[in-house]
């Protein structure tokens, strides 16, 4: 266990290194450069970090993955109305777009290898956790009565997560959101339409 | 221009490429493995590939790529009945279940330089292909009176291709299809309840 400030120190040493890999990529980014960034040595960093530059990059990739979440809040947590879901859908597309051809925690994962058991667990966790709010969502508004009882909440949660990962995909190979907003606009219309129905 | 002589040479060490990459990777592959394999020297194969390595792998990124649609093949050229889509969604999941975690077109697009012109244009000229034929079933679907008017084919085909590109990726990450068959499952449903309600 850190003390309060020793997980503070940890945490601005984390920070550091995301805003250096963000400016400059993970291969160009040195730890010297985090150690002065967040104003601590390098005796400290390894402390923290015992195993080094990896070690330093999956806590990265942690914060990354976080931040997707963070960045989708609180409309993602609470999908109770139409115009709830329209908002994150909004907040999405517009977090993607500005984030644009470079992906944080795409790079990490495949600095990391994507498929080590770390980089696997982290977007398993990722994906899981985007997945089940979304899931809370659709189960809201069948309680609502304005999703018909025939969708299955944790299989249409699973294919939303896979269509805004698909456009996000097709974002930073093309640069256009077009994808990624037809994708998410399909879905919202298929849950619109099953309430239609019943 | 090539004779048909060469061309078929150039093809073989194009095949040959793309099999030793499939089972060794794109960092192992060797020049010299890929002229043993296709039976060439040296010299020919820098006939064909001046510029060496790196125009190989173009020249293979492109064959996955047409071989992506080929595999696809003949029920993405012809969705004109609920029949078909689902036959062709079957296959596009047996495809990728198979293909697993390692999916060679990606592998040499990261090799390539995701963002570099050559990489986009080909990304771009496969999504775009295979966009078209989606869009060409929705447009036959509409014209059976089996998908409804208020239907976009071309923004419905871009979410189809975004949705599959979002479960392979999920796939790519954790081994299983779920994401991929949910996503293709509920942009089927959303076609079909869309004629239902005309």
């Amino acid at each position: 266990m850190l003390t309060a400030k020793g997980a503070a120190t940890r945490q601005r040493i984390i920070e550091a290194a995301a805003a250096e890999i963000r400016e400059r990529g993970v291969t160009a980014t040195k730890l010297e450069d985090v150690c002065q960034r967040s104003a601590t040595g390098k005796s400290q960093l390894f402390h923290y970090f015992p195993e080094g530059k990896e070690q330093l990059l999956l806590a990265v990739a942690q914060l990354e993955a976080g931040r997707v979440i963070e960045d989708q809040q609180p409309h993602l947590g609470q999908l109770t109305s139409w115009t709830a879901w329209q908002r994150w859908r909004d907040v999405v597309v517009e977090r993607y777009r500005r984030q644009g051809v470079h992906c944080p925690m795409g790079v990490l994962i495949t600095e990391l290898g994507r498929h080590t058991p770390a980089a696997q667990a982290l977007t398993g966790q990722l994906v899981e956790q985007w997945q089940r709010q979304v899931q809370a969502g659709i189960e809201a508004m069948q309680g609502n009565n304005q999703v018909g009882p025939g969708v299955d909440p944790a299989r249409t949660a699973a294919a939303m997560i896979a269509a805004i990962q698909g456009g996000v995909t097709i974002l930073m190979s093309t640069g256009s959101a077009d994808h990624l907003e037809a994708a998410l606009d399909l879905c919202l219309d298929y849950l619109r339409a099953s309430g239609q129905s019943t």
